[in-house]
């Protein structure tokens, strides 16, 4: 089915350059998965990676909402990070900037070989050089995994990234405006308690903590 | 319409003690609005604030979804945050740590002196201290703004904050095991470009970025 995506709403936010969705995706960490099933809208934060025009989501095999999805039901899959707070001279006009995009579209099943892939790659976009520092995975562990590809085809794009839009009367008096930017990132690592004595920790890990 | 409160799968992460959604909620800055719409699923980021067992969502009278919250479109809302990552010694255990809340229910339309308490709230939310520093709202701007209320009572709350479970096998070998904490957080205030001079950084802003 297709989708507006064209927002009614804020259209100077709307950014229609593919990059600027790329850049979106490959620094988020979550993407919000939207089903309309039967009992009513369904709302799931999931882990995912893009890969060419593509996003890869896996999730088991015994879960009801990637099983509708893997069923080929229409979903809408949203990504959003907030950059930071619009700081206005009056409450109205407060607000937030921020990235986001919504992809609508529906699900293919990858199996085998392309599953295996599509994990490795993965694993790879949350802990970049992780799939050369563990073992390969195990046919079994392929076949307990529900891997899916999203096709990247139907998305739209908003990015706020300006300054309050104060009233006159406003920038004339006392009120201070401005951003305040925000920030995610990985802060420290701490060793699982079972770690054995002597493993170091890996560059993967270490690069994620690089400022 | 009553909706599943008690995920299927990943039982060990559910938590029902209300002070685990009201803590998530409290942090949080973002909500993932999800709808049915007549085109397919929507799923819709936006600023919220909580208010004892409400959540407070505000927009313009002229967006489409939100006059479809307006009118009690039944509604699925999401709060997610990644708190960090788990690093397992197999790609396949390899996970993320977070806390994730789905609300099901439907909006009611605030109005008046009820609208204009809640925008203030939603305000102080972001920035703890910020009406008293700005003036009144207008009444034009309390009219520009659709102000609604969700009830807090149907909800499921996951937290994971484990670490990997690798097979014996694995932890019997040489591959590292651990967390990886993920921060996110206000890093910096820049005045607005047309900011007048001799107007100092207000309290609420410098409340933000105290550590």
């Amino acid at each position: 089915m297709e989708r507006r995506l064209t927002p009614t709403r804020g259209k100077a936010k709307v950014r229609t350059d593919r990059s600027v969705l790329d850049d979106l995706l490959d620094s988020a960490h979550v993407v919000h998965i939207g089903l309309s099933l039967p009992e009513g809208p369904f709302v799931v934060p999931s882990s995912f990676a893009r890969d060419g025009d593509r996003l890869i989501l896996h999730g088991s095999t015994g879960s009801p909402w990637m099983r509708a999805l893997a069923e080929g039901a229409h979903a809408c899959l949203t990504v959003s990070e907030m950059t930071g707070l619009i700081v206005a001279r009056s409450a109205f006009e407060t607000g937030v900037r921020y990235r986001s995009a919504m992809m609508f579209g529906s699900c293919r099943v990858l199996e085998g070989q392309e599953a295996q892939l599509a994990l490795g790659l993965l694993t790879d976009h949350y802990l970049p050089g992780r799939m050369a520092e563990v073992r390969a995975m195990k046919r079994k562990e392929v076949a307990a995994t529900l891997v899916l590809e999203f096709p990247l085809d139907q998305w739209s794009v908003k990015v706020a990234d300006g300054w309050s839009e104060d009233e006159e009367d406003d920038v004339a008096g006392d009120a201070w405006a401005g951003v305040v930017t925000m920030e995610t990132r990985y802060v420290a690592q701490t060793p699982a308690p079972d770690l054995r004595k002597g493993i170091e920790v890996p560059g993967s890990v270490l690069r994620l903590l690089e400022p």
